[in-house]
Formats: C-alpha cells, sequence, structure tokens
C-alpha cells in the first residue's frame, strides 16, 4: 500500500504512550513517539481533556489515517476499569472526529505480533523494535514504545490481510466490507 | 443566572437519553429531549461513533453551556465497565471540544435532588419532573427522562451554591476557584 501513517497510542489514566509510525514500502519510519504524564493532575477531568486535546493535536500535525489502540480488557477492578474506559473513550472520539479507522489490539496480540510470543515483556518487545524501524528507538519510555508496537502490530495485521503490496483502496474496500475487522481484528 | 442551557445526558451502551434544559429567571423550560438506540449495531464503534456525533450534533444546535451527566460507578462487571466508560469518555470528549463545563452526578444524587428520596424510581422522579417544567414532558422514553433529571440536578446544584439571582460571572469564578465542584460535586 503507498505511503501512510498510523497513529498507535496506549491511554491509561495516569500516562498517555502515543508514536507515529510511517509505512514506506517495505520501510518502517519512526515519525514520533513520547508520553504524555497526567499523574500531576488531581482531576480526572483535566486528564480527560489531556488525553482528548493531544490525540487531536497528534492527528492534526501527522495526519495518520488509522488509529491503532492498546485496549486491555481485564486484571483492574470495576473502579479503576470506568476510568480506563474514558480514557479510552476521549482518544476514541478524537480519532472519530478526524475520520480515522480505529482498531484495537489486546497486549498479549501485540506482544505475539512484534517477538512471536504473546507473553513476551516490554523490554523484549522495545528491542524488538530496535531491529524493525528504520530509526532509532528510545526505549526511555516503556509506554511510548508500547504504542509503537501497536502501531506495528497493526501494520503488521494490515500486511498479512493484503500484503505489502496490497493497494490502500482494497484495505479500505476490505475494511467497508469487514466493518467487524476494523474493531476487533 | 441569566437564560443559559445544560445538556443532560444518560449515556449508556446501547440507549443514549439527552435533554436539553433552558433556565430563563425562574423558569425551568424543556427545549428538547429523546434517546438515540444503537442495540442494531452490531460493532461498538458504531455506537461510540453515534455518541460522540449526536452529543456533538445536540451542542451545535442548541448551545448548551453545560453538559451534566449521569454516572453510574456501581453493580456492573469488568467487562460493561470499561464499555460504560467509553461511552461516557466520547461524550465527555464532545462537550470538552465544544468548551462546556462537564459535571457527573451519581443516580442517587439526582433522585434526591429531584424527588427527595435518593431511591425514588424512574416513574417518580418523572413524575415530579412534570410538576418542576414548564412544559409537557413526555415520559415514553425513561432514559430521556433520567438525563432531563441529569440536567434539572445540575440546576438545582448551581441555584443552591449562587441562589437563583446568582450572576453567571459569579458562577464561573466559582468553578474557577473550585475546578472539584465541577467533577465531582
Amino acid at each position: 500500500m503507498p505511503r501512510h501513517r498510523i497513529l498507535g497510542i496506549d491511554p491509561g489514566t495516569n500516562i498517555l504512550g502515543f508514536a507515529i509510525l510511517e509505512i514506506d514500502g517495505n520501510s518502517l519510519n519512526l515519525v514520533h513517539m513520547g508520553v504524555v504524564k497526567m499523574g500531576h493532575f488531581n482531576e480526572q477531568a483535566e486528564k480527560l481533556r489531556t488525553i482528548y486535546e493531544h490525540t487531536s493535536a497528534q492527528i492534526e500535525m501527522y495526519q495518520p489515517e488509522s488509529l491503532a489502540i492498546e485496549a486491555p480488557f481485564y486484571g483492574k477492578n470495576i473502579q479503576s476499569m470506568l476510568k480506563l474506559g474514558r480514557a479510552q473513550g476521549v482518544a476514541m472520539a478524537a480519532a472519530i472526529s478526524h475520520g480515522l479507522s480505529i482498531t484495537e489490539y489486546s497486549p498479549k496480540k501485540i506482544k505475539q505480533s512484534i517477538t512471536g510470543n504473546g507473553n513476551a515483556s516490554k523490554e523484549q518487545v522495545a528491542a524488538m523494535l530496535k531491529t524493525i524501524i528504520s530509526k532509532e528507538v528510545d526505549d526511555s519510555y516503556l509506554d511510548a514504545t508500547d504504542a509503537l508496537a501497536t502501531a506495528v502490530c497493526h501494520h503488521f495485521q494490515m500486511t498479512s490481510l493484503f500484503g505489502n503490496t496490497g493497494k490502500a483502496k482494497d484495505w479500505k474496500k476490505f475494511l467497508a466490507d469487514n466493518p467487524e475487522r476494523k474493531w476487533r481484528p
């Protein structure tokens, strides 16, 4: 498919990891990655506003055509799941309002896709990313490398479905014909 | 305070209730209320998109200055809390992106505020709303009356803090000085 960009995000309630991955032929280029820390905000409202505004700003600046989001489903209590759902919701709304497709991946799926092992550590994922991405990957923030891994996972999923020479037109047609793949691949 | 509007919403995963309440001196006027049904969508993505787009459209059409949201915290399982959090998150993002203040109220607080009884039934809340609002309230959709009740609750809270003749300037100043009231009154 032609050159395009994927925004990967890992939206937590206190830290938002994000990465912009550019796919250009066989090259996977890291455009930008980082984290936004929100632990200093006392109010959840401020955290949600920060996630929404930061995600919108990334989309407007880098013009990705899809959002890949790490979406854990288990292992949290009721109260923290509601907060996590809100954090995911505002990030998704930023994508919705800018017309991006949204695909979510479980942590296990992402690890499997990057390292071949669904139980790999964050450090193993970060190390493998350095061999995949044709630019130095700063692994000082593991939430950012998680976001990058999510974007790379999305690219691998799309490539396995359509091949690396697949046309974006076919891809979009596939997504239109198979809306469930867009959401729960 | 001068004439202003409050958007009340009750965002569920399968049905979104909403109401636009106009406060004009001592009059509480119902501008618009209704529900959006989403049970026919197979995909959560479509439901979230619908919540975001509908909430944005209501804000653009009716220009409320605040969002009051019914936000239950308990009694759901982990999976449904994540979905509920996402539904709330996209609705909040619509408010954030349009510059509205956001206040959330528990169901118990809303019932207490409208009927004096935190354990009142939905039907009792709807009946009381008919005596409060100076326009016929259609109670055929209880999710919409819940949304209206949330907006009325927000008005009562603001009035009890600032009085019915309070100036919007004071109100805004109070919210600026007391950001925690905006979120968890």
